[in-house]
């Protein structure tokens, strides 16, 4: 007979405990680390800031019979052919299965931000670019697909993605964030989730919490917020993407929030993940994130009492190694709180089963960039360009032949990938190893999409001129956008601005195309360019998609997820600032937009018809809805983003003068219509008041319908009026949006 | 017989509470606001990016029948002499109490944060000047001077000093502000407040609180900031300054601090000053920081709505004028609390005397800038020069013949002017109107202090080159520094960089002359100068005082209160981020400094001899005191400047690597010593910990005896233990730091 905990008819948790009971202390602790195989291939490499001193000589004869929590990117951190990775891994499971009395396998964790980061894998758009699209059910397509084929080569858990909201888009991961508006990042994100979890991969929210807030943009540095901000602007993406996506992994974020350290801030991770929001699957540290709390937050002064602090404020694994929680004696108490999550995560992932195996060695080539992701890469891609000004000048005249083409990522496939993305992430200081898969240039694609043109790179010869500028992403300093590489100002990096200046004097009309991880500031350029297209590192196929957006033969669809500034200076700025904090007047210095969030053109344009609301006025707890007939009068289909942005003109704190709401992305064929139903329930007009509690208070409120977040860009204003008593939103609550496209 | 209010020989509250008894509403309310009579002089004027469409038009006939509680800045704001304004005053004040049937006069209240901020009155240098002293002393002997000034003219407050402790230089009020450290701006503060109140003026602390915080060191911008940084970094000032300064009102801030307005911040403005801290004052609002709750914070609709609002959290009185307070009813208690407080305040000025009279008009003429007054002023300013950096250049040599000065600020008095000076706050339109003070330039107290140098404008032509860059105060960005002048980064302003390059390229020795309101990255450059001189606004007498530093007749003894970084980017940064925020290596923005705070040169060396601890193991509530003997090694007088900073290696929420817990300003003779005693009483190591307690751990400390906050200026670090249990330091605390020089 079998033991409960391998007998697949009981429940996880029933299993993961019977195991838990039969295990010494150093088995439970041997599943709250990991190993990393890869590591000393690059010794120090990429990682090397992070790791300060923490070299670790890992014995793995006296480590592994106690068993192994975690294996850390098994798929290694130079090119391995995949096949050869499943091979190396699945010999990996069995040498950890083969040392330990239970033959317990290890859970395989790998980055997937921008798809698996593994050689010859699909390289999709960075989450900016996620947000650009404000297509949350494309992003869970390609999601869903990042999720089969890692699932299929012996993964279980994919470090994605990233929730943290853009606050100051000089910070280097911006290109990881899916914008500036929480509702957008909780969206488009909980889709990501879905997509991850259907394909059965546990998806990692990161960064919990308060990152993206660090002071002056800079990488781990202190994060000033008070308890108001967090709850209104970070966390709304986390709860979503738990209670909708169903993620079951949280990491803990580097930075500390007021002084207490995410990774030692149980209020965080055990008072509001655990006890408020119902959280049942594991916390994993950010790599290197438990030392940290000895060796860079000073909170103690050995690795078991970072280990001890940790565990007690609700971290349950850490990564990618071993250094603290391998280090000395630990409350078995907490041992077994976090080993039971563990243990029941590793059930319901098969692996408690006693006929789990790895996949095998497989003996033909596997193809990790297979057609279909390409095609999902592109699709997105294009929906992720935003076509931020036009004076006519697109789509290309037919007739144009000679066009001149300009710029340091005119021709370089750097230009289309962000940090996250191998070998970038794991290899910057290798520039030579490739990604695996193709990656046209712009200047590639248009060669491709525009076969009767010819490409020149004297403005002064060419009918038209397009000057591809933005980043370089990289880590640690090592680009201009990525893990640390954090921007003084919005001034196009690297002295670019004087390129597109000599671009300008030629007087051949100029489209500019910025390729970045963060929007820059375009307002000394704008007015003088014909065009201004922005894309956001939009992966392997990003190339195709600007071409094709430049062409015609894409209608570009994507908007603004984050402000595009008029000055480099004044950050950090976003739409969610205050009454008080947009003025310019009282300070010299002025970030406010010149494109604001949500701003995007087409090639077609659209009537927004008059829209009607079922009740203009309804209680507090109770919801109405708009419908709204959106017509494409234009000749050529297209697709409009209805934004809907909730304007609340008296409250109890300084709130934003708007903020969004509810989305629809809607195709449209020329001369097509379409009804956007949106259900908005009173929910979504609550903030956090000064005592702490999210409430909704009757009172007039005004839904604008609108192209974006400006007042300018609001089609139609909608009053309505909540009636009842004031309510405090409590965990039943259900701040959802509901859009139904007819 | 005459009523109990009218009786000196009754405690102020109980006449105060009498005549409030006698009073109707309309009465009571009218003591909480103010006129200001000068304000029409200027219509619009430089405050305008204040006032929104707050347009007001006081019909005085009407008003003034029921009392008023303040006359705003009666000096008014064009030149005035000061004898007239000492008549117009009491003239004034005869129509205030002719109109009232209890004959009281208003409040008057001015502007004196560098001397009483009116026509032909002293400058003094700026606050951040005071700092750069680490005289409290002195600045007392200043404050003192100022007050005496003000009370013989008729003004019974001054709205200083500033205590927002400096968190972003970029803020272009950090000219106002004392420094970056909580202890030096409390001390220096505190010592201002009781040399303006033991003058029998009221002193306001100003701006409760969190204003230089805001986001992107933006004027009015939000400020983003929780619980702990508020009490441990910000808080500290005021709390010294109503305690041991004895401040008699406080100015609630422009900000909102997570969304909560100051003015609107019932927990500040009456728990933690109230309840807490046992203040009896009164809380005034910023000018038109009451209507704001209205206009830019929109938690209300009306000006009613923004009074109620106000006087609920514990707001007082109106600034400066009648908008908000005086246009709807209110709750009589709220009422009844504010004009109390008011009224005690009032008795206690002696206005509720049945003999008082404002000063009579003067038969000669007031001289506001006296001597005495000069004196201190140069005293002032000569403490406070900052010598950076020095190959030997400085002194300059006595057989220089020919020197060449250059820069913009050579030869403009402005240059020793901060914003909130006649008549640069009021008047900068006006340029042409003079301060009614002599304000010799560097070049001419340069020509004074060496009759024998040929001074010429070509280094080429020279032995030695001065260069003085730096700021042009100014507001709402009519300055480089100053209200609402907030720098986009630390790059010396205006192109001067390019100036110095082009001095330092003559090959000539350059001495390099900061006059500023903040510090500027001087990486570029300090190493290819023969030295730096740093001065912030040294007043009327900045010129000599820099002068005399360039001659050797003064010997520099100033030190930064504020870091100077190596380069421009990656800010807000001070010298408290822990240590995960000092590291630059992950992030490839840099804001550490080129010049650490408290660093600064000397004409002469001081030995610092081996100290002795009284006891290096004392409990948590116990104390120790240091000895320290200096000695001053060289041929020349000084001043030395002992600096004690605590390094407290492990605590429960992230902390600074050192700060400063006390400083002693030792001047020496040559060959001369002194002892230095530092009592260090244990609640000096209080913090505020993660639950909101400010606690003192046992453990092991680190006492630095130091030349500067950097770890390599210091000179003995002494290691003490703190012994018996936690404890929580509460009300009773007394976080203060005693310095004896033998």
């Amino acid at each position: 007979m079998i033991p409960p905990w391998q007998d697949p008819a009981l429940p996880a948790g029933v299993r993961a405990a019977d195991l838990l009971a039969r295990m010494t202390p150093q088995e439970k602790i041997a599943q709250l680390y990991g190993v990393w195989p890869g590591s000393n291939e690059t010794p120090g490499g990429d990682m090397a800031p992070l790791q300060h001193a923490l070299s670790e000589d890992v014995d793995l004869t006296e480590l592994l019979p106690h068993g192994l929590g975690q294996l850390t990117r098994p798929f290694g951190t130079s090119p391995v052919e995949p096949a050869e990775g499943v091979a190396r891994l699945a010999s990996l499971q069995e040498r950890v299965r083969g040392a330990n009395r239970f033959r317990l396998p290890a859970l395989a964790h790998e980055e997937c931000l921008t798809g698996f980061t593994a050689w010859q894998a699909t390289i999709f758009p960075t989450p900016l670019a996620w947000g650009a699209s404000f297509d949350p059910a494309l992003v869970k397509e390609m999601a869903s697909a990042i999720g089969a084929s890692m699932k299929s080569v012996g993964i279980h858990q994919g470090l994605a993605p990233v929730l943290d909201v853009v606050r100051d888009p000089r910070w280097g991961r911006t290109e990881e964030s899916i914008g500036e508006d929480p509702y957008l990042v909780a969206t488009v994100g909980t889709a990501y989730v879905q997509g991850l979890e259907e394909a059965g991969i546990v998806s990692t929210l990161k960064h919990f919490a308060g990152y993206s807030a660090s002071r002056g943009a800079r990488n781990h540095a202190p994060v000033s917020i008070g308890p108001r901000e967090l709850a209104d602007v970070l966390l709304p993406p986390f709860e979503m993407a738990l209670r909708d996506g169903g993620a079951r992994s949280v990491m803990a974020a580097y930075n500390d929030i007021d002084g207490v350290p995410a990774h030692a801030h149980r209020r965080l991770l055990t008072e509001l993940l655990r006890e408020d929001w119902q959280f049942t699957g594991t916390v994993v540290s950010d790599y290197f994130g438990v030392s940290f709390l000895e060796t860079a937050h000073q909170l103690v002064d050995s690795p078991a009492g970072a280990a001890a602090l940790a565990l007690a404020a609700g971290v349950d694994v850490e990564l990618p190694a071993v250094r603290c929680l391998g280090s000395g004696p630990l409350d078995e108490e907490l041992v077994d709180r976090a080993a039971l999550r563990v243990l029941t995560q590793k059930c319901e992932l098969g692996l408690l089963d006693p006929d789990w195996t790895p996949p095998a060695a497989p003996s033909a080539p596997v193809d990790l960039d297979p057609p279909h992701m390409r095609v999902l890469a592109r699709r997105l891609a294009e929906e992720s360009v935003v076509l931020l000004s036009n004076d006519r000048t697109l789509p290309l005249a037919p007739e144009a032949r000679r066009i001149a083409v300009l710029g340091p990522l005119a021709d370089d496939p750097a230009a289309m990938l962000g940090c996250y993305t191998f070998p970038r992430h794991v290899l910057l200081d290798h520039p030579e190893v490739p990604t695996g898969v193709a990656v046209p240039t712009l200047l590639e694609a248009l060669r491709a999409e525009l076969p009767d043109v010819e490409f020149v790179d004297d403005p002064v010869a060419a009918e038209l001129c397009v000057v591809a500028v933005g980043d370089r992403s990289g880590l640690f300093g090592r680009g201009t956008s990525g893990e640390g590489c954090d921007a003084a100002d919005l001034e196009l990096p690297d002295g670019q601005g004087a390129l597109l200046d000599k671009a300008l004097a030629s007087g051949t009309p100029v489209v500019l195309v910025v390729l970045s991880g963060r929007p820059y500031a375009l307002g000394r350029w704008a007015d003088r360019c014909g065009a201004v297209v922005q894309a956001f590192f939009p992966g392997e196929e990003g190339g195709p998609a600007v071409a094709g957006v430049l062409s015609g033969r894409v209608n570009p669809s994507g908007r603004l997820p984050v402000s595009v500034p008029r000055d480099p200076a004044g950050q950090p700025w976003t739409y969610l600032a205050p009454p008080l904090g947009q003025r310019g007047e009282a300070s010299s210095l002025d970030p406010t937009p010149l494109f604001p969030f949500g701003h995007g053109l087409s090639y077609t344009t659209y009537d927004w018809q008059e829209p009607t609301v079922d009740a203009d006025a309804f209680p507090t707890d109770g919801e109405t809805t708009l419908r709204l007939t959106v017509r494409n009068t234009g000749k050529r289909p297209g697709a409009e983003l209805v934004q809907l942005y909730l304007h609340d003109p008296v409250g109890k704190v300084a709130r934003p003068v708007a903020r969004l709401v509810g989305y629809a992305r809607v195709p449209l064929e020329a001369g097509e219509s379409a009804e956007v139903h949106f259900t908005f329930p009173a929910d979504l007009a609550a903030y956090t008041g000064p005592d702490g509690n999210r409430i909704v208070e009757p009172g007039e409120l005004e839904l604008r319908l609108a192209a974006s977040c400006a007042e300018g860009d609001v089609r139609h204003a909608v009053p309505v009026t909540l009636t009842g008593p004031e309510r405090v939103v409590g965990r039943e609550r259900r701040m959802r949006c509901e859009v139904r496209v007819k």
